[in-house]
């Protein structure tokens, strides 16, 4: 199994690497199979979530245990996720991410690192890509094999089991012995994500009569290299002018779906907050100069037509 | 909701169009829509499939008053779809479409008619996305509000409540008190469509809170404007030499996604069968001249690079 993990061309081997260790199946055989592949300069990271008493210290253990016998260092931290959700308000999923995330980045402040790593499968890749599908988010999409994130320090995560099957793991983790946390959830693993993963696609595969999971993950594949394709052209065609304004005459010659995408690459590049496709289109009407010269965005800020040109303005200017 | 209707900007209303009837409150609602919008020429198609016994004669009795009541042609024909199924050992599914289309091209060849228009709504479009998603053909796509066919002679189907729900059909149906068959099954919703409509769909929304159609829906939107938008840039790219053979010094131009992409458009324009992403990957070695200059097809095909060219050839050639 280890020679179809898949690194991107960018991962450097040499680098100290942070891996993400929970304590469950799949994080015990992604550390193995890291280990196995000669991956030395590693940091075992585990958050203790607090969400489930005595277990999650056990967990806790269990990783102190593996890094031990592994010889490797170890990061640990301990949150109470769901008291943080109830302060800030915000829901269990969301907290535990926030919290996570900063973990990480501490670690890899700590450590000089860049990189982490995280054992997300193929499995988990087609509950997120149904799970992102329904909730209306981004399309049709799932995890990156590698992905950037500047929110909490540069950070670039690696997901080099994402082609890999849960059942797979389990044959992986039954052949090499190796022990682990039964019910260790994932932190991502709340209500909703649990009965994707329980309910729904197991009904999904007995209506179907086959496994749907290669084919949402084939189909997403394909979308998200039209999607990334499209962005490249859009990038290409430099429909910026050198003060980084959208530059009108260039949009105007975009077809419509380029157009969308390139208004919401823009968008998106300046931070501006909760966008979706009904401000987009609102958005697209700026491309006509009969039409109104600017469209609110959040936080006060606006897109504004002047000059054949479109740029974010804040309220106050 | 008659202003709701979706018309093809190529749509002729002045035409003759054949109206598929099930006596379902889907096409009733269609039907009362057609005529209040002013279409007359309409002519109103039933299959009967013989699938539910007295039931199905009663349907086309139902549909038979509905085409008197609107004073409108009526084309009616009886096909024991269950025992064509059995004969030609294909699926229950693939019987009925077949019948169906051949029906309704019989009706449009009688009345030199060239369009067909259906009542499919935005529920059966969500479902038929899942569907398609889940089985693996053509990634993220539904039906089209515009489509046509050459199959059973040059048919342009429309569905002009491709963007109705089905709870908008039901008021409208409440709203203008019209009679409709409570179980007239519509052909295509056999048990998987079913399962899908009556247990996937649910537990989905009751898992995420929130009915996933809609979004479903967009990103199928999303994900076909992009498809189609690079289905045109690759037609820009005229990678066919005058003899309609791919022309492989352009092809070796093209980034990834698009070369899969013109290889498949390609092989589907020349009709071959069973094509699927590893036998397009296969095809994409011939695009590099070092490697074999011959794939095999299906039905004894092959296609050949020669010359700086690919095409196809029958084994025979």
């Amino acid at each position: 199994m280890i020679e179809r993990l898949q690194w991107p061309s960018a991962f450097e081997a040499s680098e100290f690497s942070l891996v993400g260790v929970s304590g469950g199946r799949d994080s015990v055989a992604l550390l193995d199979l890291l280990v196995r592949s000669g991956l030395n300069n590693l940091i075992i990271c585990h958050l203790n979530h607090q969400l489930r008493g005595n277990e999650s210290d056990g967990d806790e253990d269990f990783v102190r245990q593996l890094a031990n016998q592994y010889q490797l260092p170890i990061e640990t931290s301990s949150m109470p996720v769901s008291q943080l959700a109830q302060q800030e308000k915000i829901s269990l999923e969301l907290a535990a991410r926030h919290t996570r995330y900063q973990f990480f980045a501490s670690c890899a402040a700590k450590h000089g690192a860049n990189q982490l790593i995280l054992g997300h499968h193929a499995d988990d890749q087609a509950e997120t890509i149904l799970y992102n599908l329904m909730r209306g988010s981004a399309g049709l999409r799932g995890m990156s094999a590698s992905s950037s994130t500047q929110q909490y320090g540069e950070l670039t995560i690696l997901r080099p089991m994402l082609d890999i099957s849960r059942e797979e793991i389990d044959q992986y983790i039954k052949k090499h012995h190796l022990p682990y946390r039964e019910d260790s959830s994932n932190a991502e693993d709340f209500a909703v994500r649990n009965r994707i993963r329980n309910e729904l696609m197991p009904l999904a595969k007995e209506i179907m009569g086959r496994d749907p999971r290669r084919s949402i993950i084939r189909a997403e594949s394909m979308a998200v290299a039209n999607q990334s394709w499209i962005d490249q052209h859009i990038q290409s065609l430099e429909i910026e002018d050198p003060q980084g304004r959208l530059f009108l005459p260039k949009l105007q010659q975009l077809d419509l779906p380029l157009l969308k995408r390139a208004i919401y690459l823009y968008l998106k590049k300046h931070q501006v907050a909760e966008l979706n496709a009904k401000k987009i289109d609102e958005c697209l009407q700026l491309v006509d100069p009969s039409q109104a010269s600017k469209v609110n965005l959040s936080k006060g800020q606006f897109l504004r037509r002047k000059e054949k040109r479109l740029f974010i303005q804040a309220s106050t200017d």
